[in-house]
């Protein structure tokens, strides 16, 4: 479970920055929205995207979130993710995402989503690092 | 080379999230200062970290910036990384990368680092995806 200062952050409607790994062995890292239920992250993705056949392939996943208000308060995330192939708990789960970023819009913007199926994508964390907003210090 | 678009973007005090392969294959994505030249992301490690070590290892690199002011401009670059075990260039170099985000404190800021010495790291992009700045529409 992450911690309340670990929380607050990822309660803000801040952009996650998701790495994959290709299956050439090269990495992919794509600003994507997300939401925290307290012990995962939660995103979306179309069911055909290189990121979702990423993780289908290589459940391998680091995470880096930072405040826009404060670039030095950021947490880094390592872990695995679970890719759940249900459009529509997809879909349900995006209408809370989207709420965080775009408020009222946000059932508007679901259900003008084209039929290309959605997956939900799990992010269970292993290792977790908040850096609490102070400049790097000489060392 | 990076377009005029490009360059703007990456010539803001942006923070780079830098993802790295780790030795068990995991992943990791850490928030780092950066500087770029036109053609590479320059940026500096201590040359006993986790970063460097793995990109001695693996130089398969992402890198996703975005803009502080708006979080739907963002830049995804995948590339490969050069290690420079040159402690004299990497410290020159975090000079200038320093001043991009600490200004005239950036000379004291390098002169008060530790003796460990520091690897830079260049990076090539091989793909590069700019977002111009609009939220997502529904597709």
């Amino acid at each position: 479970m992450f911690s309340e200062a670990e929380q607050r952050l990822l309660d803000l409607p801040a952009f996650a920055k998701l790495a994959t790994v290709m299956r050439d062995g090269s990495l992919q890292n794509t600003v994507m929205w997300f939401r925290s239920d307290g012990n995962t992250l939660r995103m979306i993705a179309p069911e055909a995207s290189v990121k979702a056949r990423n993780l289908d392939r290589n459940p391998a996943v680091a995470v880096a979130i930072d405040n826009p208000e404060n670039g030095y308060h950021y947490i880094e995330i390592r872990g695995r993710a679970e890719i759940v192939h249900d459009d529509a708990a997809a879909r349900a789960e995006l209408r809370l995402i989207a709420r965080r970023y775009i408020g009222d819009h946000a059932d508007a913007y679901t259900n003008a989503l084209s039929d290309a199926p959605r997956v939900l994508i799990v992010i269970h964390p292993e290792r977790v690092r908040l850096n609490q907003g102070q400049p790097p210090r000489p060392s």
